[in-house]
């Protein structure tokens, strides 16, 4: 990315095992992020050309003389932060935090939106699947590389179980990801904020029971009705603008928890008496640790528990990458796939 | 309060029952809360009066004729907020939300720096001791009213336990007593933020481990470095200002919770990737539900288990409630006790 708006797909030196932990991986599939669209939207023209791209699945092409999980031809899926898998943060479970972790496309590693990509520390982050690349299951596989996750990562963070109540603030893929993530654990009343019905659809076939399409105040009052004036015990919030935020806490419950995996585009915020602490609303959320959640995904993929995949509704070319993000942008796609 | 600094004792009618179920107390001891400090410092003239104080001990002098669990006679204590204790927040242990509940001195209901008090939803709020006023153990009964078990919240939201390494920020009365209810979770580790060492003496009885005097970006390598870098599982903020809230995600880990019970005198407050969200840091707290710890607190003071009341240095007369204000602002006292 070479600016808001300027994509370009050019040929760069071949990914290459540069330390010993290292795996090159041909990607077979990737796609474009929600949150690849903030600096599609705001990039300041001649600070890039930025690698772009954090989710793939692919073949194992290459790896380092110290890696001993994985090895050439090995179908794998990746966490879309890379990590050792064994600091104390990752044993903590918040392997986004990992000291010797960090994200594609930023410090010297490549993107995924790309034919193949340079893996660190191979050995914690590649996880092994059971299937080859015309594998039907492709775009789930993909979607447990972040989005699903991601979603995963709010609904765990919010502590849903079968008791709570919950709100998901946000049509995309996150957050219809973060509808059947609740789901999965166990909530039986979900609303959804949205008002893109393509969407809000899809997530009521994700789980959702009720489709709030107001915003703001009156999306706000609308949710306090639905939930009989309590609020909602838990609100997953998928977008990262303010608005959605000021949203959050006007549906939230007393005691209850606003889960952010939208990335803040914002650095202030209200948290006094008004908003957060008169009603000892917990805030909590973050980059997902999808490596944490990634095997019982997996698993939850190949067994068919889910089919988190059907969040694609394009496919794309890597040379049509451009064409992706302007399809997302322009919110004609939801979540588009990519393929080298 | 008539103003910043202007505290008068005045004549005003006698606290008496307006509703069946309402109960009037007569005080034998209260307080001055450090919350009552900020309007001590920022209440613009000619904005009051307003009554003021919301501990108290004492005995019931009289119930309307709903009220079932207290009668005239009993000694009692009382959170600093009334309750009903059956509402649904109730129920989920956030009693300060309440939907019949309030807080003293405001709202038409008086404030307990009196004489008498009149205590609205009597029966779900007032918890009677088998003690009576000339009980050694007043000023830890007291205690319990509010500041030993705003501790206490702080270190539940903060899920501290054995496993935890708790950085408290704040000498005050109520940073002390999040200190001493760390230690009653079991935390082994408590590293207490203040430089008053008189008060991080205490501190330190109270079961502090490592006491941090400096503040800023010094104070947050100090407990880095403590912490072997990696920074505390969970921080207490105990003071409300800006300053601590910045500290507190300055040293708090990964994944680690800053749990605020200093009432914020800010309402925006950084919250984006570099504070709260890159690191996956959960924030909560608030105003503390006493009620759903006070039976607890209370047989812990009546078998001796705890000494919250040592928070407590000196005690005026009820005429001298000025000088209890004014000792406090100028740190000469940690708490001062108030006896009509």
């Amino acid at each position: 990315m070479y600016g808001a708006g300027d994509v370009r797909v050019e040929n760069v030196p071949d990914a290459a095992v540069q330390h010993p932990t290292d795996a090159v991986v041909r990607v077979v599939r990737t796609c474009v992020c929600g949150s690849d669209l903030h600096p599609y939207r705001s990039m300041p023209a001649g600070s890039g050309p930025a690698p772009m791209g954090h989710e793939f699945v692919g073949v194992v092409e290459e790896t380092g003389s110290d890696v001993s999980t994985v090895k050439r031809g090995d179908f794998v899926v990746s966490p879309f932060a890379f990590s050792d898998n064994t600091c104390a943060f990752c044993g903590d479970g918040f392997h986004t935090a990992c000291v010797n972790g960090g994200f594609y496309g930023a410090g010297g590693v490549g993107g995924a939106q790309a034919e193949a990509i340079r893996v660190p520390q191979a050995d914690g982050t590649l996880v092994t699947a059971p299937v080859d690349e015309n594998s039907e299951l492709l775009d789930s596989l993909l979607a447990i590389t972040d989005v699903y996750l991601t979603g995963y990562h709010a609904a765990v963070m919010g502590k849903v179980d079968e008791r709570t109540t919950v709100t998901v603030i946000g049509d995309g893929a996150v957050g219809v990801s973060a509808v059947l993530a609740a789901k999965q654990l166990g909530a039986s009343r979900i609303i959804l904020m949205g008002r893109h019905s393509g969407r809000t659809d899809l997530g009521r076939e994700f789980g959702a029971t009720d489709v709030v399409a107001e915003r703001g105040a009156e999306g706000v009052a609308k949710v306090r009705e639905l939930t009989g004036g309590e609020g909602s015990h838990v609100v997953l919030e998928a977008v990262g603008y303010l608005p959605a935020y000021e949203q959050a806490y006007g549906v939230v419950r007393p005691g209850g928890v606003i889960s952010r995996v939208g990335v803040p585009q914002y650095d202030e915020a209200p948290v006094g008496f008004g908003s957060l602490f008169g009603k000892n609303v917990t805030l909590n959320g973050g980059p997902a640790p999808v490596r944490a959640y990634i095997e019982q995904g997996l698993a939850d993929v190949l067994e068919g528990r889910i089919e988190p995949g059907r969040v694609f509704d394009r496919v794309v070319d890597l040379d049509d990458a451009a064409e992706a993000y302007r399809a997302m942008d322009a919110r004609e796609s939801l979540k588009v796939a990519v393929t080298p």
